[in-house]
């Protein structure tokens, strides 16, 4: 497996980390996941420190007790962590590209020394208040207020889809401010008018914690907005980054997938042979190397793209796009090749390919992805 | 929606057994369902005398109790009851497809009378026999064995993905005799030696009982084998009648999936306007009416071919084929037009999404009946 | 082949117009098709009688010497014409369909007698001037105008990709008048002003003639004027007439692609089996198998329907956009069964390959009819 | 466009290579290919000391006149010759991956002195004589014979779909010896008993010359045999060399089509908008622009890893098997987009669109390059 070889484009360090991630979702993650699953639970208050602990929470940022490590060491970790589950990554994506990435980005000097350092050692959680019910693909028409009453700020409104929200210590949650435009607040959630409760009875990312946020009068000190940032640029930049961590972890899922149907296929007889034998088999497998070939390049390649400070935007689109289609193809074509076994969690199999039904959803649909490319391609608007 | 009006082409009795079953499920069926899924339950119990009473169970067969409808009218049962759930038409098809139609087919007077009428009113729980763990596409290659002692007949073996195992009063278990071939049995559960244990952990078909049997020198005395056939078709033909069942099954699962998602595209709105105005949004609509339509004209043609007494297992393989791909097809189409809401039990689609992965695999694999059509076509076998 | 016998359904007339529409491509069509494609050409002239004497042209139209065909039979015509080739078909169509159909509707009995006979019986050759070069899609922005002159019309302007047009005897044009609409017009070609010249260089339907008209001052008589209908429905119910033919043809062409990859699956050996015996060619085949079973089913289904009076033009479009795309996906599947040979004129398939290159684009686009059948689905127009 | 910024992985010589190579066939290609095209012709004898002179004949090899230069250099060559026509990339193809490197790589000091001096420069002609009538995908199972005659060889057979067939001067042909296995001989055209005959009415390479050799009792001196090999691995490895080529060159068919579509969609208008600015063509186009990226990551991967001389044949057959496929979904697309202008040659899409049904066929069909990826991922050989 793995016919291109992409990964002999690592640096040592970057091998390092990868293989330090692996080892730990193997002993800590993969043998507890089909129960998470199944029970529709994630013990983000245990796993956070031990995710601090190896440097994952906030990872590629620097300073503040955070890890410094490049993009695409970044990007290595996130596919590790997703070769587990895509919760895990996306409770380490939310944690570190989108809440702490805000707060680093567009945050005071006391916001950053205040939460930080608790963050990137997983004492604290952070979520993300940008998604509103309702808007999912058009942030840009959030409902959800902050008004200035005294020196104070009041918000009011609600977040839908946030990873992390029940379990979280503080939110950054994004409000329009009236004749401003959009802000960010730094939101302890035990602060009154606060409160999140958690949606249930999901088919994918069950390992997962996903709220709904209500704020409803939730008051804040005036220091409480994110001083370095006006309008919707703010949040946008940081689902870049959160994109950018997708385009890695894709990988990761489908790589899973792709290496159980190939045990299988190899094992499973059918017929007096390895199913594996069978040409229609091995049609499957030879596809899922090919999509899964082409998206470790593109990771890599965007992730070194980044590390030279060129990345676009578009390119985040472009990964983003096309890294979670080749994980979720492959993801449905390894549960044929696993027969009825496919369908039980014994497997990772079904689980990732439920959990990429979030993921092709999240963070831009598959449709914002191709009108952003298309509109980077031709020059023309096709959103509306 | 239904552009072609295809049920235009139905007779005034096959519409008033759609009209009721529809009726039926929407009051008792679909309120529940999305809790059931959750859990992992389905009360076949309670559900098997409301079903018998509708004539449902062994709808097509004749006499004994059974309903004798047509082809076409026990199709468009099929279609409605797997409307709402794969797992309710599941349990219809097993009892009556399978355990019931081997009775009436290969049984004796005797067998008949003592269960056909009881299964026909839901009192008494079928199952079907027939896989083993390790060879789902190849029965021919069963373990399970029967032997003769004086004048009983004493069984061993397992079953695997045995639908109804666990709740079954009485299962149709198919074995290898030596010197005569595979001979099938009818067992009541209770039998010594006879247990069936639940799979659990499945994230398809969770509001349906999944079971392995395992027959561990059963004793069943001379007169509960099937007297009526030897061999693998005795079975295989058991299959087809199954088939059957799901190749209408199927249109009815894509049908809830696509009408879900007709609904949301017209009322969700981003970017100020409904979903459903947008391109991207149409075009997938479009190809789903399309799948859809040309689904309900294959079980149409292939149920009045069935009624004439000409349909050939090669028609059936063909409407498995077609109507499960497209009902998986339009079932994750659906499921991205949902967006975030498309993860969560509260739409039906990620459920039939999920349960169409076990309904694409049982009573034959897509790749399974490709080649069966393959040999068709070409006059060459390349199973093995 | 055809697993479904969808032709069972057919009366024994419409096998009748079958068996005598096949034998005569069989006889006098397919074996010159090849050199007619390589060379481009198309003896249109002396094709038209042998075609008139058979009842072909306007075949589905009464009176006025045309044969009164049913919509069926007139659809199974299309359908072994287009077996042959596209280009065969569409000199059909637009002979039948299009020009005769537009004066049998709309005409004056005057133009009815003058053309209609003479154009049923081949001597006189029609083409219908709708499309415009630069607004295929939209018609009603069409540019040709007519303005009286005294009891005289006056034509201006420029029609594209017209088949039949510089071998045509008459074209019915339709252009726009001042505060009146969309006219139609019977115009002798011979009228002064009147020029047609060839598209050449094509790739698809190269054994047809494409031409451009210009209309520089084409001065007609009053009575020229089609006065049945005013506005674009004239020219859409027309295309709608073609498009049913389509949507038949459609399955001819596929099935000749069909036909000559299982031949050649059959016979011809690589690594000492016939490569039919291959998984990989057995699943081609039986895809193909499906997506003309499918297509069969619909063009019969519209087809009864059509004759009963009910067909709506959102199920020709749903029978133009389903056929040819399957037709085109078993067209390009098909060539790549015949391997090297199936780039050459001496297999059909890569010429119907290309052929049906046109088919997809004229009548309306895959994308109109995809946006056509959306509109129906969810109430909202997403053209503009 | 290249919204990954593929190219800039290219050093300064390479992106030289590109311009030049860009700039001839503007220049002097691409304004001639319809009319080759139409006509089924390619001044192959006028055309060969052009591109001799530019070093692109046997541009890989190192020595006798040849350019040496880097396989990406090569690489990106053969896209920028393969973005004018697949036909003009294998003549290259053919004369420098094939026939001459055979000779360079298994020829003695005579043999490359004689030959690659005069290939390069263009001067000479070569054809590669290896596929058989009848066996295209099984080499192994060749017919031609080579036998000694006293000091001499003579040889027969026939050899099928061999470009530059009947121009060149010289072939490589492989035979089979008795108790040798098999053996390549440098056969001067002129040699009595040797023949070519051009293979016509093809529609894909039309402007590529594509023969039938036949060696009827062709005597040869003891010397003609290249003595540096023996068996099927001589010819395999050179097409290895040439898949490269295609591996390349697909990518700039690809991109010619895809660039032929963004222009048109940018300015074609239908409905009052450029044809880019729908959903419908947005969508095309941005996964036209994420294969064509996924498809240059692949190719400069692998051309760094030939240089690096890690390459493997099974990243040959990746490269191959996904490059053409997404080269040719991208040209089937971007005909759509093209409307009825894509049927003809002004464009050039249709063009590419058929000639990389060849490309698809030849060096390995698509599932000669799947079953040799599934051999490798699974062990197990599911060719035969």
């Amino acid at each position: 497996m793995d016919v291109l070889r992409v990964d002999d484009g690592l640096t040592g360090e970057e091998r390092m980390v990868r293989d330090t991630v692996r080892a730990f979702v193997a002993e800590k993650i993969t043998p507890r996941l089909a129960q998470w699953f199944e029970d529709g639970t994630f013990p983000a208050r245990e796993l956070a420190p031990e995710l601090g602990k190896l440097g994952l929470l906030g990872m590629h940022l620097d300073g503040y007790g955070c890890a410094g490590a490049s993009a695409v060491a970044y990007g290595v970790a996130c596919r590790e962590l997703e070769a587990a589950d895509s919760g895990l990554r996306s409770f380490v994506s939310v944690q570190g590209s989108l809440a702490m990435a805000a707060i680093h980005r567009f945050g005071s000097e006391e916001q950053k020394t205040a939460w930080l350092p608790r963050m990137a050692a997983g004492e604290a959680i952070g979520c993300f208040g940008l998604t509103e019910p309702d808007r999912g693909s058009d942030p840009g028409d959030m409902r959800t207020r902050a008004r200035r009453d005294g020196s104070d700020w009041v918000l009011d409104g609600a977040k839908m889809w946030i990873t992390n929200g029940s379990v979280a210590d503080v939110a950054v949650v994004w409000a329009r401010v009236e004749d401003e435009g959009i802000r960010g607040f730094v939101v302890p959630t035990g602060t009154p008018g606060f409160s999140a409760s958690d949606i249930h009875r999901k088919m994918s990312l069950r390992a997962s914690v996903t709220s709904e946020l209500v704020l409803d009068g939730v008051r804040l000190p005036g220091d409480a907005v994110l001083p370095g940032v006006t309008g919707l640029k703010g949040p946008l930049s940081c689902l870049s980054e959160a994109r950018y961590g997708i385009l890695w972890g894709a990988v990761g899922a489908g790589r899973t997938c792709y290496e159980a149907a190939v045990e299988y296929a190899r094992t499973r007889e059918q017929f007096g042979r390895p199913i594996g034998a069978f040409q229609l088999t091995q049609e499957k497998l030879a596809w899922m190397e090919v999509a899964l070939g082409q998206a470790g390049l593109v990771a890599l390649h965007i992730g070194r793209t980044k590390d030279e400070g060129r990345v676009t935007p578009q390119q985040v689109s472009f990964g983003k796009l096309a890294n979670v289609r080749a994980a979720i193809d492959v993801a449905r074509e390894a549960r044929t090749i696993l027969g009825a076994n496919g369908i039980t969690l014994e497997y990772p199999v079904i689980r990732h390919m439920n959990n990429l039904e979030s993921v092709l959803t999240y963070e831009g649909t598959q449709e914002v992805h191709l009108l952003t490319l298309g509109k980077a391609i031709t020059g023309l608007d096709a959103f509306r």
